[in-house]
């Protein structure tokens, strides 16, 4: 056996990971009145960090009823400023700072975030600067465009058409993810931490002889990355097809049924109709829609009108989370 | 028979009238974690109209899960700007913008709030002036004063101790109310209906023969005058149980219990005891426990605490209807 340092414990983050892109929906209304339904907001998670996106009132009661662990967050994505997908911002903020919070906080938003929520804070007696690092983005919604990287993800700005409205959608894509190592590897040939993370980068294993080992029998292949749109007040539109081309899971407004084609060109919304026929030419994997107008008692209509375009729909649910899979 | 005008349906308004003073609790929790609770919200319900008092983030949709007509609001108090007792108000703004609201609305609150509203309409794409009348009142929550009359109730400010925060609580008084015509009389009589606001107001009846029918035969007394208090946050305050004296139902924040007291104090808040003992000096009918912390997930102990120094207590439910009665 070759003698190499042994493995401490820290190693097994290299392991086991929980490889996986989760979708929740907190709420999936446009307004009152409700139906039971609250105000824009989900949370994806993305193997072991979760993200928010938008965050219409209520948002933190929701994610305390859905048993979100939301003091995780690190990264809020807000399409734009209007009132049901940012009304419950300044709230979550606040009791943040109630709970003391230190881990920092970064916020990507068309512009205005910082000065609305620098003014609620200021007003509503909250001591600034709050307790935490507390960054906002300012993120142009007119350009497609990189806007937030990790080492295993990227997410893009995607202009939408919402009446002129500075608002974008968020393209969430994962990069290639790293080989997967055979545990039983580790003890068969004794392989220090340092070097796993050259073998999941798909280097080969020198053993100290000299012999080597080639990656394709310490690893096994990683499973395909993962893409997901959240297109959140929107007309349809064909350049958005063109920014979520295949991507796995595509959220789309679908805020009106064909009844009211007029109504949805009026206010700058889809109809479910619309959402479909977007997801159809962008080629997705599956079209989750949302955003329901509150004059819709259920959203069977929705996903009828919406299926009969693409078949592969869902309509959103609260409190549902959603896998995202590959689309093959 | 005395030939007098026939009474026209009008005149029903002076006779049907829901005779009542009733409390609907919104939100009875002080922050997260929520345990179930919302944030501080009640409506007050005085014969026919109803008054919005505070306004903590989801606080629409509470009135919406508890069937309340909130479109008939004309008149919402705000007692402080922390974000648990005003969060949810643009945002009920805006919703009444977008279902064309022309029906004014006066809000009551400490100053800042003009600002508050206004920056936040202007941000998030709300269209100002809004749809309806909107005005600010600003009030000085470091003074006892009248700030609202009506013909049949006036509401006063009643400064709260909370760290320095200009915070008030609202009392709401009734005026001796008009005696109740028997309305078998006015067949009996022919009454007209102009005649009718005087007899209520105590006047007897003078027939075209000269004959006076007097006063006590046309009409019952009516009940004696209701009163409401609500103190949102604050320290116990002697001052408190002097202007809330002798109130029908006081509705006194009781955040922590006894085992918390020095958080209560540091914080600017009651324990349930302290609550109490206000209560007790200010000789009310009922007392009603409220702004629980998120750290306690139950009441009993905050009931228990409190029933030991003043027994007519209850701890406020969220949806739950008090009947303001009178104290004798």
């Amino acid at each position: 056996m070759p003698e190499f340092l042994p493995i401490p414990v820290i190693c097994s983050s290299f392991l086991i990971k929980t490889e996986l892109m989760q979708l929740t929906i907190l709420g999936n209304g446009s307004g009152g009145p409700f139906q039971g339904r609250h105000y824009t907001a989900q949370i994806l998670q993305v193997d072991n960090h979760i993200y928010l996106i938008d965050c219409g009132e209520g948002t933190q009661m929701q994610m305390h009823r859905f048993q979100v662990r939301y003091d995780r967050l690190e990264q809020i994505f807000i399409s734009h400023l209007h009132g049901d997908h940012v009304f419950g911002l300044v709230g979550l903020l606040t009791s943040w700072c109630l709970k003391r919070r230190t881990l920092p906080l970064d916020i990507y938003a068309p512009p205005g975030m910082e000065e609305l929520i620098t003014t609620n804070l200021r007003l509503c007696g909250v001591r600034v600067p709050v307790t935490y690092p507390l960054r906002f983005h300012v993120v142009d919604a007119a350009v497609f465009a990189k806007v937030f990287e990790t080492p295993t993800l990227e997410v893009y700005s995607v202009p939408l058409e919402h009446r002129g409205v500075e608002c974008c959608g968020w393209l969430f894509r994962e990069k290639p993810r790293l080989r997967n190592i055979r545990p039983e590897k580790i003890t068969e040939y004794d392989i220090p931490y340092t070097l796993l993370p050259g073998i999941k980068a798909g280097q080969d294993l020198v053993l100290p002889g000299g012999q080597i080992v080639p990656n394709e029998d310490l690893t096994l292949p990683p499973r395909a990355p993962l893409s997901y749109a959240f297109c959140s007040d929107t007309s349809p539109s064909e350049r958005v097809a063109e920014w979520v081309q295949g991507v796995d899971l595509l959220y789309h407004e679908a805020t009106f049924l064909s009844e009211h084609t007029t109504e949805a060109e009026l206010s700058g919304h889809s109809t479910a109709a619309q959402a479909a026929q977007i997801a159809r030419q962008a080629g997705v994997g599956k079209l989750l829609l949302g955003h329901f107008s509150g004059r819709y008692n259920d959203t069977d209509g929705h996903l009828a009108e919406a299926r009969a375009v693409f078949d592969r729909t869902e309509a959103a649910e609260e409190g549902k989370t959603y896998e995202v899979e590959h689309r093959d």
